[in-house]
């Protein structure tokens, strides 16, 4: 499925490939990393996903004939070929050599430090830059919005969101991220197929329209699908639904059937789920589940249950799916160190206008503190190539703001992805349900104030001493600045 | 590329087919049609596209023996399976029969008019339901923000959002989308192999950091690739970035060569824009065009437009390729007639508690109305089963209020996508660029007043008398009320 994406990537990072086979620059390695600027949702943490496709996509790169012969056949303004023969035949023999490190799935991550980094060959590390944006922006997204809404729902949450989403990938991608952010199921059913998720489903209102009278379509679903029957009671009236499902619930309970729920996808949720529950158990039928839908998401859910609601479980389409109130990470692949052949790696930055655009200079890792509860305390970022000194970390935007956190147990993030250009992660480490309990384990680790919706506690990510000098002295140099 | 969408679907689908199945309306025929109940961004007119997806995923319709087996493979909550290993053998030998009537990609649509018509056994028109949504929602809503972007730009514009897009295909339909909407071209090379689609693209902030410094960077990048050169001016300091691009364009003028451009991508695009434009005239360089991007749409376009930037040409990212401010079409997919076998249509309709929420009953159609100088006047929704006795059309949400379209020239707006399973669209009628011209000319033909960004007029869809008539019948029997 799209398993080779070699051509997925922007024009330019071929023009910028040939520009370096052409200037002898083809032999130099970079360093690159990916990190975005703000926590997505105005919330206070990030789930990282998207991995187990960047690993997938490593395995299958190559260029195929007949994408060397659509690069071939593109035009340059002149008239002429926009590529030189002889550089398509060394991307038609190119067998990636890059080493990546990545996060796992499902590790809670923040503001400016490495989730990706990328070693080798520049071109290499350039030309897969736009998929393992592509992939772990788009799943990092969608995995913190699923565990923002499982993180209030207080009952399962079905992710239903594909006839919305952002074509047939878009879909697929959400349902495995959903996944990793904690949803209990998908109605996707290919993604089900693919990734190995749970997947969910009863009926829709058309099955009601096809059927001369609701009674009628319930009774007829009732019977041949008993087993997890859940009634959509809006096709009509809502509480005239809840009533023509409890005549075919005490019809199943003479079957020896109990029915699952009912839906409810329209109107008033807080009132009607409060009604529908009422109905329900002036019936004795205190089991019936109430499954609420209709464009949810957690600032909804939450206010349904200040309402006090009866709603016990959740479908939650198109704003989860899509990430409706902010449908972009602003992830940033950037180089952070280059070496000449035989060479040491020399450190390199970018310096922007707007400060928060500028870049860390280094090999980068991450060690992550934990008090002696287990509670995430910070984050260093640091540069292989100079092992910390100590454990105070300085906030890269504010470095008279800094935090020592030495005694604490530590652990780094950053684990093998590839290695020479062959995914190196287990079958484990890309499992969609293992990322899930990963998820749930790191947001237990993390701190409720940087877990709540509204104005979150910002989680401390800083630079060790070294890094922080490092960088202090590029962006002088840059800057023309003398001590 | 995703060809083989059968699973694409929700899980609903599977299990209310089987139950059709069941209860012996295997053989019964239903017609849905596709709506949308709000025009995108706030606008005026959305622009319809992802026929060429939904044809070319009824040509690759299959259920391939691995799909059988992983839905075999599903439990039931007791223990057992979900799915009846017959009924699986029926989808394992099913073949599409179904026709497809859509309009046009390219067509300026409105509110509550179908898109897409489906008629056939019921159980295959809900099966391909999801697939159908996924397609036209993301790329009529991409389409759309498109011809925002560009009916307010003045100049071309490359869409390169592929990085921050919803995953791999997210990325390729909305290069895709982009195209028809309006754009010139892509930075999408795999979107430009797949779909026949102008790709650009120069370098990037990497090709700078990569060398000693940025004139070098510069002089390094103009000597191999001399032609459509743009050099990307904010690495480090715009305006030291333009006397840099200064220094080459001059030493190009020597070789015979022309710089094409400069491109500023942070900072304030306004006035570095205008103080690069001067440094560029005053250096004889009134040929270089200014290309700016950094999370623009149509509403900071034409904020730049209203400070008079000096900007030529526009990069347009994330905002574009996501449709930032609105991530999602609600486009719906509603059953609307159905028929038992030998017999004739019955009009069907959902009564929602929310009047929008409420859809249209019968095998309908579209027809456009245009005044004498072409300018679109009116939409008419009717029932192909009770062709129109006049041109009086009714809003559906406001009986009171009619219009007389009476002696316009009109064009029906549905046309044969699909017949009996098979897609029946020319080539010509699926390229993006054909339906770009088609784009162009519909928009030509709207009046400035649906085009306006902010609180545009509103567009006159209705229903036909009869249509209306019968619809309004319908409610009143759903509904008890007694005339």
């Amino acid at each position: 499925m799209l398993d080779n994406r070699a051509l997925l990537t922007d024009l330019y990072q071929f023009t910028m490939a040939q520009a370096y086979w052409q200037t002898g620059k083809m032999r130099d390695d970079g360093c690159f990393y990916l990190h975005f600027r703000d926590n997505p949702f105005h919330g206070g943490y990030a789930v990282a996903s998207g991995m187990a496709e960047v690993a997938k996509m490593i395995d299958n790169y190559s260029f195929e004939n007949e994408d060397i012969k659509y690069l071939a056949s593109l035009p340059a303004p002149d008239g002429g070929n926009l590529f030189d023969p002889d550089f398509l035949a060394t991307l038609n023999a190119l067998c990636l050599s890059i080493d990546v490190d990545a996060v796992l799935e499902g590790t809670v991550v923040f503001p400016y430090e490495p989730l990706i980094r990328v070693r080798g060959p520049i071109i290499q590390c350039q030309l897969v830059e736009t998929a393992i944006l592509n992939s772990v922006n788009f799943e990092t997204l969608i995995a913190t919005k699923a565990a923002r809404v499982c993180g209030v729902a207080k009952g399962p949450v079905a992710e239903f969101g594909l006839r919305r989403a952002q074509g047939p990938m878009g879909g697929n991608l959400a349902s495995r991220a959903a996944i990793v952010g904690g949803c209990a199921s998908t109605s996707n059913t290919m993604a089900g197929k693919l990734f190995d998720l749970p997947v969910s489903g009863t009926h829709a209102h058309s099955w009601v329209m096809a059927h001369d009278d609701e009674l009628e379509a319930f009774r007829a679903y009732a019977r041949v699908m008993p087993h997890n029957c859940i009634l959509l009671v809006d096709t009509y009236d809502v509480l005239d639904g809840v009533r023509n499902a409890i005549i075919v619930a005490l019809e199943m309970e003479q079957r020896g059937q109990k029915l699952s729920g009912i839906r409810i996808d329209s109107g008033d949720l807080a009132w009607l789920s409060i009604q529908a529950r009422d109905l329900l158990d002036e019936a004795g039928l205190d089991y019936v589940k109430i499954v609420a839908s209709n464009d949810l998401d957690e600032y909804t859910i939450q206010s349904l249950h200040d309402q006090e609601a009866r709603i016990d479980a959740w479908g939650v389409g198109t704003r989860l799916a899509t990430a409706y109130d902010q449908p972009s990470l602003g992830g940033v692949y950037k180089l952070c160190a280059t070496r000449a052949p035989g060479q040491q790696w020399t450190p390199s930055l970018k310096v922007s206008e707007q400060v928060k655009k500028s870049t860390l200079p280094g090999v980068l890792e991450v060690r992550r503190y934990f008090d002696a509860d287990g509670v995430m305390v910070g984050d260093m970022v640091y540069d292989q190539n100079m092992p910390p000194r100590d454990d105070l970390i300085i906030d890269p935007f504010d470095d008279l703001r800094r935090k020592d956190l030495s005694s604490k147990d530590h652990q780094e993030l950053l684990v093998p992805l590839a290695r020479k250009g062959k995914a190196v992660l287990s079958a484990e480490e890309t499992s969609a349900i293992r990322a899930q309990q990963r998820t749930l384990a790191n947001l237990q680790q993390l701190h409720p104030s940087n877990k709540r919706l509204l104005n979150p506690h910002s989680y401390p990510v800083g630079l060790e001493t070294q890094l922080h000098g490092q960088r202090e002295a590029l962006i002088k140099a840059v800057r023309g600045i003398k001590d």
